[in-house]
């Protein structure tokens, strides 16, 4: 390690450097429930050319290297678990330029993901991808998890508008990758292979991302049931009668219970779901969506609709939506949160499997979010510290693979979920992974422990 | 070879290989002016079994194999360049189920792309990608290059609506990768990584693809303009208006010279480009799109607009549009296609340096296509058979790159366009790719020569 810092060192500014004391510290964990791991030094890297030479230094040193933005990871992405060194973007935050004619901003990784919402914003354009951490979380992150977030239904992911990446490899290799066109089809698509890979492959240095055109209008609808069960069918007669939704989320019966009292929406006492979905486009197709939904949830059974299409009315009916993961927090002494994946014709069946966990079970499981694609964030709360609810997580990920689904939709895998890549994947994919992470990393210094759980870990050199 | 042949030709039924006689010659070509190469031997495979052995034999024997789907390749990607075997899906084209309440549709490499509309439209749902070749191209070959259309330009291309692949690779290794559901982020974006890699990494056994909802409406707008410096200005003040198009079709001056005779639309003498735009969505939206397209298109300069929403109207309008390949053909003793792409905002330089190709050489280049994402089919005519055009193709796809543009929309890179790789990729980018094919591949016997020029050729063994 001593060799690799002082090679970094020289080709670093004295302060952009840290190898000593509390300041590291705020490097050693994230918004997961991992326990927090001091790294050895911290680069706060500024350009290209610094993230080569420090990755250079570290790979022929065998330090291990994760990448950090603003170190939001729901599954200890971000902890540098194998202790060694993390790159941070916070000096390269810059939104280089948007051309709102071709449809595209380019940006430094270390942007943080609402920043990035107002500069195109500010150019008449629009980026959809909205995690619920954008307000602290940065695009670079985004790109290595392939975050979502509730627009997600209507306008696809993170790696959806990511058109071209620079990275750099753990040898120090700068590649350009991908295009600035929306079609090409030169080559393989080593963007996509680098999006959603976590840190494991490359360190992303720039990003080209297409954005679209904002819409004129949106609304909001907030549509309360009286079972969980209806929650499928509403979907489903919403869709059928072409009412194109660009997002639907869900909260359900145990999670209503949670945020009722602070929502400030006057709901029955029979509600014991609420799906909050919004529609966009030019102002007269969403003023007659609007009134097409509402109609269509109360002639599938919705107790009552609940309509805003202007900004303020909208934010009181998100307000429910937004308290969640606070309320959740306070619900218990103990907490866990996952977003696992099934096709949307099963969800009343994932949803009534989160109910009997917690009839039975010292595990409360509420599930609320994105309903319209089937990706739940599937909570664990319980309250003997000595618990060990592993074999309630194990059997949550089973049942969703059971049900024709995914582990994750769009916290990725990190160290949290790597003990149960093999539930979803065969051992000859997993072996074909990591083959492929030998090409871009062959001494395996790139976030070490992140998707595959038994990788062989560096020790502190 | 013979090793090979004996050990497949007791693994498939004694019809399905083929190694002797007339019947080779029929899989020697495809829709390129690549010169045919006769294989050694076709395998008519009919499950995932038999690819495996079939590949599993030819990767012990070193025997190189090209997948064959109905052979449209514009670049030589289905010609058997290296000789050795041809893999046919013509036994493989079930459409398996389509579960339209989930959105999704399990198909095999063979299916025609046309039957598998016909097959989506009639459960309710709508599979987007609309390559040209759609009455006869196959799912397999639209997977193998990443396939669009016109109808990319709303809804994406054929990687958009990729789920989840199996896979055979060179060693007869069979691999589920991706998944059922919309959104997911378990490991590596292998699905991406496979689609639009012309079968050089594995050999795809099913097929599991996203469907969308069948839009109520259509309408179809042809714009007459009377320069074609004028269609990137239209097409922006569309946007700029809120139409969204789900495809912009251009005919250039050269393109609409040849095809004003049989095009039986009624164009005024100064017409020098159309544009052929098309809306989607409820009738409502439709409407109100059309008008309000209709009327941005005049006021930013067009000559005229025929309008259409019902079905034989459509079909009459896009007739031009079809007529081009053929009247292209026609028009000189030799033809060439290329599909180059770049930013929107570059089309009219892009367009220009076409015209002045016309005028300043012996080759003539007319250029239509999806001019909306930037996607141009630019040809090459004309009549000496003596002429090397290579000169001219180098300095079109020169000029591309200069644009910020990308060497391939659609058809891929495949035999043809593989000297000019490293005009857009770097010398890293492109080891970087050989190392992924070696992971996947390591005796190089999938469809060698694609993509990469210099690849070592296997001999006939």
């Amino acid at each position: 390690v001593h060799l690799a810092l002082s090679e970094i060192s020289r080709a670093l500014p004295s302060d952009a450097l840290i190898t000593s004391g509390a300041a590291l510290d705020a490097y050693a964990s994230d918004a997961s429930e991992v326990a927090p791991v001091t790294p050895l030094a911290v680069a706060k890297v500024a350009s290209t050319e610094e993230i080569s030479a420090v990755l250079r230094a570290c790979n022929r040193h065998g330090v291990p290297v994760t990448s950090r933005g603003a170190g939001t990871s729901r599954v200890g992405g971000a902890v540098p678990a194998a202790g060694g060194l993390v790159i941070s973007f916070e000096r390269m935050n810059r939104v280089k330029h948007i051309e709102a004619n071709d449809g595209l901003a380019v940006v430094e990784p270390g942007v943080v993901t609402g920043e990035l919402h107002r500069s195109v914003e500010s150019a008449g354009a629009f980026f959809p991808p909205d995690p619920n951490s954008w307000e602290s979380c940065t695009i670079g992150g985004n790109v290595a998890t392939n975050a979502g977030g509730p627009r997600a239904l209507g306008y696809g992911v993170t790696r959806d508008y990511v058109l071209g990446l620079e990275a750099v490899t753990a040898d120090g290799t700068v590649l350009k990758v991908g295009r600035r066109t929306r079609k090409g089809v030169t080559g393989y698509d080593l963007v996509s292979l680098l999006v959603g890979s976590e840190g494991t492959l490359a360190v992303v240095s720039e990003i080209t991302l297409g954005v679209v055109r904002k819409p004129e209008a949106v609304g909001t609808i907030v549509i309360v049931l009286d079972d969980e069960s209806r929650v499928h069918p509403c979907l489903n007669a919403l869709r059928s009668h072409g009412v194109a939704l660009r997002c639907a989320e869900l909260l359900d019966s145990h999670t209503l219970a949670l945020v009722r009292p602070k929502a400030g929406l006057a709901l029955p006492d029979r509600a014991k779901a609420l799906l909050i979905v919004e529609v966009d486009g030019d102002a007269s197709t969403v003023e007659a969506m609007v009134e097409r939904a509402g109609n269509v949830a109360l002639e599938s059974g919705a107790l009552d609709v609940l309509v805003a299409t202007e900004g303020t009315r909208r934010e009181a009916l998100w307000k429910s939506r937004r308290e969640l993961s606070h309320a959740l927090r306070r619900a218990a002494a103990k907490k866990l949160s996952e977003d696992v994946v099934v096709p949307p014709s099963k969800l009343g069946e994932l949803i009534a499997f989160c109910r009997r966990t917690t009839e039975t079970s010292p595990v409360r499981m509420p599930a609320y979010g994105h309903a319209g694609d089937g990706n739940l964030h599937v909570n664990l709360l319980w309250d003997d510290p000595e618990l060990d609810v592993e074999p309630q997580v194990r059997r949550l990920f089973e049942e969703t693979i059971r049900l024709g689904g995914t582990l994750s939709g769009e916290h990725g895998i990190g160290l949290l979920k790597a003990p149960y890549l093999p539930l979803e994947q065969s051992p000859d994919v997993i072996a074909l992974e990591r083959r492929i992470k030998d090409v871009f990393d062959p001494n395996r210094i790139l976030n070490p422990g992140k998707i595959f759980a038994d990788e062989r870990r560096h020790g502190d050199c």
